[in-house]
């Protein structure tokens, strides 16, 4: 098996797995009972929510653990009650809840990174929160989000200046970044940022959401009280214990991984043939987005299924419903241009072994779709 | 060890844990991926809601699975933008959300178990939605839920009959009652059902709520749109087939259980001195809710510990915030009856051994406090 779709899933790490296993047996106590070893239970998650805090330079009291990213992104809008900006890229979990809250795109450029301008022109004082995810999840286009901080500090200076109320807050969905960008919030200058434990070999399932203490957030659900009250629910303790290790071990790994995906993308680049690549500039190395014009890359995906290959045509929750990128129209590709387009993501299960191999698999079948039209 | 709080946390089984195993590393992959892998993965997760609908006597399409109780109870609410009822001694993931929706409390006997005339009472045309959960989780009360349905029945034929459209749904938290009851949503007659993972020997934070087909439903966060679009996100593969390895061991073990627990309850209560039994009457017999008036039943819980015993003075989440039990209140104990309250929950991990030694050390630790007292 090659697996080229890390940004659809990653495989739990063995070491992962190992810190989780004893949460599901002898220490399965509720975190909320009273006995020591149930303490012990709520002592050893709330260390783990330390873990991934302090991963992105937060505190552990910032951070309210969700039953992964989708819902740490509807999280993320329950801070709003005024108007909202996303980026036009965004995965659906952010653009759908964005819309509900009848949100305006912002749009991007070519290699789908912010319009800055865009944002400019589209900056009134009734927006409250902006939604900009760190690494787009079909592109793997990293975004400038310290210069977007910069600017949503400029407007909250002119507001306060003309006495506007409003708060102005910046969210980030960072689940694609963990595994290759040093992230921390002060930095990015963010006020919300999404962690997704599913995408850094981690448990599905399991996510969080990083909330500033200037933000007011209100629950998506009510109940038990748990995580300050922003979450209810028995805690998910391996899965956080997961989360947390995964988190560890990403962190440890960044620069080596750095440079082996960079190689990866330089070796599959140059042994691929008669493409186009579509994410030049500002991308994590992980990701090559390659366009076939002319050639059906679901067909592609079928055939390279066959020799073990496992690709995709984008994000597999889209993707599962026929639906045409949103993604790749917003950077300007045309439909036939959409319909030829490869996501090859890389990640821990793959050697250079590998690469070489896909490389040939890839022209092999490119080579039959076209004889096929030929 | 002697782990007498089954209702507030049970361990994973070996069966389910085995039976998860695989989906955390060979079988990774995201179901809505294209490739054959993916939707082996895709279709292993099915069949695993198969199983968990089909031993509620309901269909695969009728549920949609959850991060867990709370996040069910709280959607089932999302089925109404009426006037709502529930049940006074409902879970706080149904009072609050209730609260939320401007419900109001239908009363109990002395028992727990629900006044049918103050439902009826309080029925009027704009109530959509009445929430009361098969058995309480802090008395372990069984709740008459049919004669609930049908009085729900005769409401909606007299609302018919007038031409009143206003539809009425009848909600059931049934997260406590699947380790002993045979829970069926046609002879129970509920719309909405929840399920709960964690109080069966499955995972934590995986739950489901069922949805009845005339129920129109609206989601609490959105995105990809996994099931049916009514709750987004990534499947959590390895909780539900994890969920659905639980359900059946939940119900081949059913009547075993029951006498089981009917045994423990009649050895302890026969051995246990200077007690009053709270739940009397029409209560599971994995329950057993005692008072000791006038000791403070938290400083039995810590006695306990110090003996390896594990009990709880009542649900675990509203315990750790110091809060009196709004269960205990509402069957009419006083406040000096309900901080002698102790509850003790029956399961797997225990045997009769076990009981009597409970037993014992439960009336060494009110001999000593009764003694500080005296």
């Amino acid at each position: 098996m090659i697996y080229l779709d890390h940004a659809a899933a990653t495989p739990i790490s063995s070491r992962v797995f190992d810190a989780m296993k004893p949460y599901f047996s002898e220490d399965f106590f509720n975190p909320s009972a009273a006995y020591l070893p149930a303490k012990k239970v709520a002592s050893d998650y709330e260390a783990a929510k330390r873990v991934i805090a302090h991963a992105i330079g937060a505190k552990y009291s910032d951070l309210v653990m969700t039953a992964g990213a989708t819902e740490a992104n509807n999280l993320a809008f329950n801070a709003t009650d005024g108007k909202v900006l996303y980026l036009i890229t965004e995965h659906d979990s952010v653009r759908k809840v964005a819309e509900q809250h009848g949100g305006a795109p912002i749009n991007v450029d070519k290699n789908g990174r912010i319009l800055l301008d865009d944002l400019k022109s589209k900056m009134t004082d009734e927006i409250m929160l902006i939604s900009v995810a760190l690494v787009n999840n079909e592109l793997g286009t990293i975004q400038p989000l310290s210069e977007i901080a910069a600017y949503i500090r400029e407007v909250r200076l002119d507001r306060l200046s003309r006495g506007i109320k409003q708060p102005l807050y910046l969210h980030s969905d960072a689940s694609q970044a963990l595994n290759l960008l040093n992230v921390n919030v002060a930095r990015l200058g963010v006020d919300l940022l999404t962690l997704n434990a599913a995408k850094i070999y981690g448990p599905k399932a399991v996510g969080a959401l990083y909330v500033s203490r200037d933000v007011k957030l209100s629950p998506l659900s009510v109940g038990g009280g748990q995580e300050m009250g922003l979450r209810s629910g028995t805690e998910n303790v391996p899965g956080v214990i997961g989360f947390a290790k995964a988190v560890e071990e990403t962190c440890k790994h960044l620069n080596g991984n750095r440079k082996k995906y960079a190689k990866f993308k330089q070796i599959i680049l140059s042994e691929l043939k008669d493409y186009e690549l579509i994410n030049k500039k500002h991308s994590l190395d992980s990701f090559v987005v390659l366009c076939y014009n002319g050639i059906d890359a679901e067909r592609l995906v079928f055939l390279l299924e066959d020799k073990g290959v496992y690709v995709s045509t984008g994000a597999a929750c889209a993707a599962s419903k026929g639906e045409k990128s949103h993604v790749l129209a917003a950077i300007g590709l045309s439909d036939s241009e959409i319909a030829g387009s490869l996501r090859l993501t890389f990640g821990e299960t793959n050697s250079e072994e590998q690469i070489h191999e896909a490389a040939k698999f890839i022209n092999e079948a490119v080579e039959t779709e076209r004889s096929r039209h030929a």
